[in-house]
């Protein structure tokens, strides 16, 4: 078979098994570390470096949680990629998420990458973010699936088919000059799916030709079994379409297209017109009807504008905000701000998702607004089987494990504890526990003749926060100020002097935000300024620097800040100079 | 019995069954209503009133979520009290949860109530919070138990015994001129109770002498069948304690003092000693053994200092941050910035606790950081039965409307979702419909004669968040600032002028924080600098107002800095006056 890359047997002895803090040799050994991925689930950049060759499979990026305030990503550090730029030879792209491919623009504009790889329905997602950005429009995405090779000067690369909450997922199979590499991608098993099969034969005969190193999806390493097929769920969306009198609204993660097929076909068994509302919903049943994976004809779907002079038992609505998220359309129903559809008592909303962690008092909120407006509200539970993950649990990873036989296992994509447990896991299938790797995002593992040592090689990497068009990364200085900012507000005080006659111009003047509410607060700031005024007017006795100053009010207005109202704001001292003006210059930094 | 209060008889027949909308008659009708509890988990305080009588049970406060930026409490609005504090006969506390008696505090600084009745443990909860301010010392707290009445001249309350999750909570039977009203506290029903049994026979015998309303527990009511027995989660710690051959750190809530008493006496017959640390852990360590609810001898425990001295598979370290706080024991044990304890390869650390909602990502964290110093971590799970919670499931909260069997039914103590679901139960019970009040704060039901009906009047309730010692509350503009600031970041632009010869003295000059990195940024700042500048002199070339100068900042700035950086900082423009300095005055605000 073309994916095996016959040319490589495994070095049959190594002195050094199992090694650690080894240098590597950069002319014959083999690279393998991440940029992203491990300890976190999110950002996934996996990079496989031999002599002049860099592959990367999948560039995601990472949504903030609540501590990074006001950052809209979270992406790795690209530096070892832009300082090696000419060695990039491809990115290979395993599925379309956005944990596995939203950091392609912020990747592309900091390293340009002429062709990436990626299957069918990722290379749609892909494309429609290229473009978006003009500049990155001339990147070609070449479509890749279970058969096809890639083929460089070191490498041999070949794909299998997985299952994953997303169509056309991929595993990868590297062909190395020191061993077989496999990456999972993420995957799960289902034994009765939806849409693509797992392609058990072909992974297990590339066990039985022999893996030296597995990399494998750690996401749910803390649960216990085997997950429940998408077949029970499809199941389950039947009979509440079925049993149901009312209007029906079904929220779920828009990338999941075939859960959107399973909705849309039971609305249309049972007579109801499907609208789809939020944009990423509509652009996923788009893509979804052109590629088939919908199949069912246009007519089975209304125009959002006439979903209100349709009888209610006979319309299912489709929408975005399964996880709670303020914009979207599900919250925008729950709170009556949405264009077309508000919610009616005898409305039934249906929720085919589980809440991500951090995500569990958004979507209460949204169930509590769902239900004062009178709607029944059905929710996943272990009784009601409305939704199942896209990731193996406990047991697939360990079928995954068998099927594959590596000799080495490096468990990824996931925090330090499921890293562990999936760890664990390889261990009771037989590998032995020196032969796994825990890593952390920039450890790089050597593969030298079959074996597979940690080398004390560290790969520069970091979380780049990015906030709004700056591509460049918040610094944790400026997240540090809007923590305190968010807790305490801060004072501004102001003050203009003349530093050559050392007086004071204007008496300071205090301007707050965040802070007190001001109204009640006028004697409070009135007496900080009467403070810092006789503070500088005694400072300034003698001669003083801009920063004697700005210490000087500090000083002064914080412990009485404190003592008053126990807050700590953010004082800001800004000091301008009357002579600077007169010099067309300022010195208000 | 004496707990009921016979001089009641319903009245029989009622012309306004359901009725909603009515006014009440203040002379003869009974008023209920909560100012915190209804619609959200936590700030307890429901009211009961009576011509010139008002009866307060609990006084609570609220965890603020991540959306009140800095806020440390949230306690409901006490105008309503204030404005009627002569009527304010009694405080009566269920039991000693911070959402139960965290407000009284604040209560009793703003509204004097000479005397509190709290059941024993909560009793001594109070005094410590009384202790910690003076001002309150004299406030007395009087205890109550499950034969306790109390009479006032309209009222007659006596108690019942439940079961929770702290020792002594009891259920409040209030005999009112026109009905009985029963409220449940917290409770839930559990078979093999450790500690305190629930008092079926009372609670059956009330129901059979008649109840006009129930209020009853909501928190779980989306929970399905019958929680798990505190003995089923004692033996599962005892299995543990017994099977584990490293050292054991347990972490729970608190408050939770049978389930420490368990954990304890699990430990002692282990032959471990016990280390307490977390101080709200040690305090209530110290009330428990006063209460001999955690009865063991003194010898059981170990000094903390001694903790290093003692072999690893004798220990058994009992601490605070289940919850993944920050500042907690746990937490800090966890990144190494304990005084004491560091994690070492072997340990054992127990979740004795389930996440509450929102703390998922902290206690994730945790859990990390944990493993990868090299500890085993075992969470409650379906099948591990490590934790049970202190409230209800569906099939326990169909168990209380069963034996108090109303005529009339509130659920309470919920989100709306929860107070909506708790209501369904009840129909499924047999009380009609109609008979079912779900309320907000601030409603007000009346008892008229034996009948229940909504009335029209609305009592004042807020949400007043609570920020260091200000009880006066935050307001929302200042939260609203600071939601901003945190997403954003600030840019002040601080110019100063001339007012009588319409002339800038000195040139604009801007400071930023939570903005952009100020030493990539030099270029952007000096760009504002010298579009404000420009728009300023374009502007005073006729007479202007301090408003209108204001404005051309902001209008100026605010497109520019959104368009360069994709942000929305808050500008706040600072104008300083020479002449007023002149006049001694300043216009900074």
């Amino acid at each position: 078979m073309d994916y095996l890359n016959t040319h490589f047997y495994p070095g049959e002895n190594s002195a050094s098994f199992g090694y650690s803090g080894t240098n590597y040799d950069p002319a014959k050994d083999t690279l393998v570390y991440a940029l992203g991925g491990l300890g976190e689930v999110g950002k996934n950049m996996y990079c496989f470096e031999h002599d002049d060759e860099i592959i990367v499979v999948d560039a995601g990026v990472k949504f903030p949680d609540d501590e990074l305030l006001g950052v809209d990503y979270v992406i790795p550090d690209y530096t070892h990629l832009i300082k090696n730029k000419e060695k990039v030879k491809a990115l290979i792209i395993t599925h379309g998420h956005e944990d596995h491919i939203g950091g392609i623009p912020f990747l592309l504009l900091a390293c340009p990458i002429k062709k990436i790889y990626a299957p069918r329905f990722a290379k749609a997602l892909i494309e429609k973010k290229l473009q978006e950005r003009k500049r990155l429009a001339n990147t070609e995405v070449i479509e890749i699936n279970g058969d096809s090779a890639i083929q460089t000067d070191h490498f041999r690369i070949g794909f299998f088919n997985t299952v994953h909450s997303i169509p056309d997922s991929l595993g990868v199979l590297i062909n190395t000059p020191n061993g077989r590499i496999v990456e999972t991608g993420d995957f799960k098993f289902d034994l009765t799916p939806v849409g693509q099969n797992s392609d058990y034969q072909k992974m297990a005969y590339i066990g039985a030709a022999g893996v030296t190193l597995l990399m494998s999806d750690s996401t749910n390493a803390e649960v216990d079994g085997f997950s429940i097929s998408e077949k029970q769920v499809a199941q389950a969306i039947n009979d509440i379409m079925k049993k149901t009198t009312g209007r029906i609204l079904i929220s779920t993660f828009a990338s999941n297209v075939n859960r959107l097929a399973q909705i849309i076909k039971a609305a249309k068994k049972c007579g109801r017109k499907v609208v789809v509302f939020g944009r990423s919903m509509e652009n996923v049943v788009e893509i979804g009807m052109q590629m088939k994976t919908i199949d069912v004809p246009e007519d089975t779907f209304l125009s959002p504008e006439l979903v209100n002079q349709y009888p209610p038992e006979k319309l299912c609505i489709v929408c975005t905000g399964s996880q709670g998220e303020a914009l979207a359309a599900l919250s925008r129903i729950a709170n009556g701000s949405h264009k077309y559809v508000k919610i009616i008592p005898g409305d039934t909303v249906v929720f085919s998702s589980s809440a991500i962690p951090g995500n569990a008092l958004n979507i209460g909120g949204i169930v509590n607004q769902l239900m004062r407006n009178g709607a029944r509200v059905l929710e996943n539970s272990a009784l009601s089987s409305l939704h199942t993950t896209g990731h193996a649990s406990k047991e697939e990873q360990k079928l995954m494990l068998q099927l594959i036989k590596p000799k080495y296992f490096m468990p990824m994509h996931g925090e330090y504890k499921m890293l562990k447990l999936h760890a664990d896991s390889a261990v009771e299938t037989g590998i032995p526990k020196e032969n796994c790797f825990i890593c952390a995002n920039g450890d790089a593992l050597v593969l030298h003749e079959g074996e597979v040592y940690r080398s004390n090689t560290r790969i520069q990497t970091d979380a780049i926060y990015v906030d709004g068009n700056d591509i460049s990364g918040l610094s944790t200085s400026v997240l540090k100020d809007r923590k305190i900012l968010a807790d305490n507000g801060l004072v501004a005080v102001v003050v203009c002097i003349d530093s050559r006659s050392n007086k004071i111009l204007c008496k300071p003047g205090i301007v707050s935000r965040g802070f007190v509410y001001l109204k009640d607060s006028q004697t409070l700031i009135r007496e900080a300024e009467g403070l810092v005024y006789d503070a500088l007017r005694n400072a300034m006795k003698q001669k003083v620097t801009f920063g004697d100053l700005k210490n000087c009010i500090k000083n002064t207005l914080e412990p009485f800040l404190y003592e008053k109202t126990n807050r700590n704001p953010i004082v800001i001292p800004v000091i301008l100079n009357h002579v600077d003006a007169m010099r067309k210059d300022t010195a208000a930094k």
